[in-house]
């Protein structure tokens, strides 16, 4: 195996967690090297050669060592890394058996079957940060179920919710995403294999065995045909990534707002935060970043799909456009998911901050609540308009609400300012707020067992 | 049911098929009334109002006819067209009646069933259109399984193929997205039930049995929680649009290069076609508009997963921005597909021309045969340079390709003229391509039985 | 003229102001007629047929009416409206004169052109509503030039600022993409003329006059060459309508923050806002509005761009592809101006709530000035790890700043109470923020004169 | 300096040229210790401190040598690399000077600022291949003035062209995306400097002499405003790369087409090419990777404009967002146009196949100047309908369109044989392609001088 990769200088923030080694040029390489042994232990138990051939080119790749930039360079003259790769085993490997690698095999096969394997790996580690992050949002919930706080649409109070809730919003939509990866995983990561046009023509009859043999020594899946211009599996993988961003990105600018100086009900406990030149500051950095990576993965989906449409048998620029945003995409998923498994992780939830902004409309925006009594004697539209302008005098007069609504003469006839005190208080009126939370934490267990 | 919309300047050519009508406005507008009697119903059915309450908001419903410019303006106000809707319909239903409408609900919730209720109702026609392509692929795939033809990559003659395989792969692409489209709408459109902030707190005990109810009522799926902010519904019927997108696009390609004047291998049979003012020209009309519709998809797709991060129990513009690509999508998607099955359903292949342009390379292509044969005696890499040099040779001198292999001093010892004109029969290497032919036509009839 | 289109179901929040008419079916249809009279005029002027030829090509349109959806219908035949456009304004004006329309020109030359005078009409009332909010912005800026507030990184209170200097920051952006659109305008929007393969082969030697005069009468520039596939043009006015929705989305993603219920800053006093079941609350509906059409133009642009690699001399998909991104990005740029006009001309703003919150912090924030006070005696930086832990103390302590600073052995001797007291003074650290409202102010003023 | 970074896997063909260098992250860290260092001169030249301070600095900087994995990794617990930086180059430096350093500035204005000067920087040899390119293109343009081809839309015949004017098409765009780019450059990159809010509190009166001078030392523009969350300029940037990376694909795209095996119009002369397995092939290595790296463009550049819309004085997240498209906007596109600065430097056209492929319709495809030569006998329409009868007839029958035409009683009044036969020369159907050659070369020649 190669060595682990040095730090760029902004992989601190923005390639974190395992998946930046996962994904990196010596991860590529190993991968494409294992990709030329499988195919010729495929192609041994296949009887197209001995099988000692296939040991000993899997014995040359062990003892060699491959320089990247070299590989690099020499992949400028035929468009891809893969020729000088194989030169470059063939080297290592010598004698008769060298004449058998890639034997069968285009470029597009090796790099596109490294490309699943580089993404079956690099799912693991990504997948283990989803999971933690998810783990968290869990205990979060659970611990939090009881906890209320303001619901918030439009960035405007709108009414009470639980901070469970909310976290197990985070944590249904953490498992969602997982799910889909886990499924994409299983079932679309395939080996290519098809040789110059698609067609295995110079395997002879023993084509599709070899390819069965292929993907069963890679443990990835077997393709119906050569998948060379139908791009349907690459785009349903970067579309599960762009998915898992989405909500790791979600929980990540919940965050970040409710961590404003102004709301003060989260912070982030963790290492980082802090600020260069203002040392009061705690900046949410881990939900910062997790945003940040999150925030690239759109375009990368887009530009997935964008290189679908692929001409003839190979296509000319669309598949080599195709090499960075897959990898970029895995990386900064990967990244977003690590962070906001940091920030969750460590998050510090300020119960008495949540009830103390929960109290600042003064029973105003459990307007709604009052509405609902009122629709039986008056209707919808009519309550509604009647309720609307008593809480627009209140918030003009800054008199309680209830009292506004007590001493109205449309109201007093319906309801008792007992029946307004009780209609107002926000923790008789979560609705369904804990059934929600039971089912996102009975299927994240029916799932991974129990955590948090 | 709202008349069909008007055909609008661009819809010819960018909206064809059935799908514009199940995406307009009349469609909106009648997916949202449908949405407020079903939830209606359903909480009549949970006891919260009698049935009669119920049906008298149908029964209202299905009288009254309603004005979307005047619904659109009154939408100016509060910022989505449901509130107008609301207020529109109670005037149809009136009285007591009028009250129960929208209960315990949030625009949000009209909004995103309607959403999953008009992607439900799109997908009937896309998906047709779709299958249509596919079974014309599959047509073509069965009638030439032994046309050989050029297998192409970079652009570049590479190997033979045969026209039946490449079919086979569209045909496969095709059914891959078809597969992947109707597990998402079986599975993932589902109706959107939260009211005010996710809770269904006006609902009392009864939420849950409600949103049960309602989505029974529609025929859609219950989710597990309210998912005013977890949109991964959304982005994965967006990328599985996406996917059909490119499904349909790459055939699309193919047809249009494959027509091109100097290949002349297939020619568009329908009506459209000609050209304003060259008599002579046939443009692939039908190819070249699935290109232009499904070039339009993966920014779409983009736009909706750059919309996924939104902030806590409604986004303030991210909800929003999702409306015209989820339409735009489902629209451009119908339409691709559409075009492309007028496409393959009229294709004109000539059989000759694919012949021809496979022999103009005289055999220089399968020198990758004679590399093969070559291989035992002079191992990979110098089969592999001699061939090359002798090929460029050939091409320079303009001798037939055997001729100068047989010649070869290198080459004599190893292969006779007999062999080498065998070895450069296209036609006797194609390797597995009847193979994959069987299995993509076998996999294309397990689902939807025999066609073409 | 045509009338004006009816209002759609979603127009009245995504398609706000008079863009949506300058962009709609009937405002195309009237430029794509516009050009073949012009074009008319144009070869009438150059001498290639009778002027009187181009004046009854002209009156024979004004006395027509033309049904757009036949003409959409039509267009699907042929794969653009134009030739039914020609058929239609032919028999419109009949007898010899008919045949003189569209000479010389193919489909894209009147397509595009029409484009860019739809573009060119559709401007005026963007930039008209981009000038509106930059001078309400201006107001702002002028008003509130010494309303302190607090300056907000990553969500977190930093500094002090004024509320002026935001504005400032505001109309400095709307200024800079208003003169690029303008620029864009100006120098960019040329028509388009090269004849079915872009030489103008049918016109002779008259084709480089005809084209001088068909700019002309169009009040358009002139091309150096014909454009078909040089896409630079259409991707530059995206580009300019991106920046500009980056700059009317900037300011409403502030106003929604500043308007949360827990920052309270700011509020939205136009008509619209309202909630359709939370009576009391204030939506910044236009806020909203104005982000959810601004997020809309990255894609729209990554489209745009995705369309510039066209074939030969006319693309097969991408030119047909630009359509709708052109047409949607106009009126959603346009929209968003209109909807962020509307948020700053009525924006309602709560210095004292501005004051309240910057009292917050007590102090605690300033803590870099008290370090930069304290970097000569102990350099920069043991100043900043000093006033951290000092910050930090006093933040879990809840004792004043001001104090816990003054106590401490290592500040005593460098700094007493007073000095402390008037370095935590926010009115007295705002730096060069007057200097760049002026700044701001005198630009926008030197642009379109005294405003607000 | 720091040294050139290793090539990595697929940095051949990804990151072709120079600009790869300068977007490495040795070339980030230089542009940051750059600015530190200009920002202290800057100060110092203001009077902030004694001028030996930002001279002993500056000699720290160049004496020390900086840990890039070290940095990162310290990036993680503050969110970016800049802190590390500062503290590292404090270290450095040593004794009082070091105080000095970072004075007044934020993380975000050393990194922006870093950025701005990485692209004018990195632009340097991407003008280089560009103009390169161009100037390929204009030697072609001269070179082949007269010679015909087919000019193609739609991918069809369409009518004649001359390769030169192909060329100037080509040329024009790269020569407006060169003089976008370099407006871009000159005006449009600027420093940034506001500190902590954008305020520049801790520079008190001295901040905007010091932005003046810091503007100075770089080289760059000095911005009106901080521009911290306004990001307009990198916007533009983008925009000007996007239309470079689309003036540099569509010559590309057209020489994968021209160089199609049935096509034969041009070769590749230069090193690459060639394939794994298939030894005749001549691969248009530098187009298809010029097309793979400009087709990356289009998703970057809507990243950008994706981040616009960014928070209060500091965005959390969308800044961060930016920078990796950023640095991979400039590698891809200065990589595309790198490779197709090496595609048209040794383009070889061969003459003979357009002039081939050209006849290959035997004159169907100039019925547009017989239809022209009709009108004013026939009418537009009628002629247009008679001649695309008698085209297909042709086409069907195989017999000359010449003669079918000089057969038939609705020609034969008008036209003789000879005539015919003079409307059917490609060479005198040219049009103004000579006029568009001569003026993309004199704008060309006017800017650069005389080139090829």
């Amino acid at each position: 195996m190669s060595e682990s990769p040095a730090l760029g200088l902004f992989d601190g923030v923005l390639a974190r967690g395992l998946v930046r080694e996962a994904t990196s040029d010596a991860a590529w390489l190993d991968a494409m090297l294992d990709v030329e042994v499988a195919l010729a232990r495929a192609e041994g138990r296949a009887g197209l050669f001995p099988m000692a051939d296939a040991e000993a080119i899997d014995a040359g790749r062990r003892a060699a060592r491959f320089d990247i930039a070299a590989l690099g360079r020499d992949a400028t003259k035929i468009g891809n890394p893969v020729e000088p790769i194989v030169r470059a085993l063939g080297a290592a490997v010598g004698g008769k058996p060298a004449g058998q690698i890639h034997r069968g095999a285009t470029s597009q096969d090796i790099l596109d079957t490294a490309a699943m394997l580089i993404a079956h790996r690099a799912l693991s580690p990504l997948l283990d940060d989803l999971r933690g992050a998810a783990d968290a949002a869990a205990g979060l919930a659970k611990t939090h179920r009881q906890t209320p706080m303001a619901g918030r649409t439009l960035l405007q109070q709108a009414l009470p919710i639980t901070f469970g809730l909310k976290a197990a919003v985070w944590l249904a939509g953490l498992d969602d995403a997982i799910v889909r990866l886990e499924e994409v995983r299983r079932t679309r990561l395939a080996v290519q294999l098809g040789g110059a046009a698609g067609t295995l023509a110079s395997l002879g009859d023993a084509g599709p065995r070899v390819v069965s043999l292929f993907a069963e020594e890679l443990a990835l899946a077997e393709p119906m045909l050569p998948w060379h211009t139908s791009r349907a599996r690459i785009a349903e993988l970067a579309s599960a990534l762009g998915e898992a961003a989405g909500a790791a990105g979600k929980p990540a600018r919940d965050i970040t707002l409710l961590a404003q100086t102004e709301v003060g009900e989260v912070r982030e406990g963790g290492a980082a935060g802090g600020s260069s030149t203002l040392p009061h500051k705690r900046n949410p950095i881990a939900a910062v970043a997790a945003i940040a990576c999150a925030e690239r993965a759109p375009s990368l989906v887009g530009a997935i799909f964008s290189s679908m449409i692929q001409e003839h048998e190979r296509a000319a620029g669309a598949w080599h456009a195709e090499w960075r945003p897959f990898t970029d995409l895995l990386t900064t998923v990967g990244s977003a998911s690590a962070w906001l498994r940091e920030s969750i992780e460590h998050l510090e939830v300020d119960v008495a901050a949540m009830r103390a902004n929960l109290d600042k409309t003064g029973g105003l925006w459990l307007a709604e609540r009052v509405t609902a009594a009122l629709v039986p004697a008056l209707g919808r539209q009519e309550a509604h308009d009647l309720v609307t302008d008593i809480a627009k005098a209140a918030a003009t007069s800054g008199r309680p609400f209830a009292e506004e609504l007590a001493g109205h003469e449309k109201v007093r006839p319906h309801l008792t300012i007992q029946k307004i005190t009780e209609l107002l208080d926000p923790a008789g009126y979560l609705g369904s707020s804990d059934v929600f939370v039971d089912r996102a934490l009975k299927a994240h267990h029916a799932k991974w067992g129990k955590n948090a």
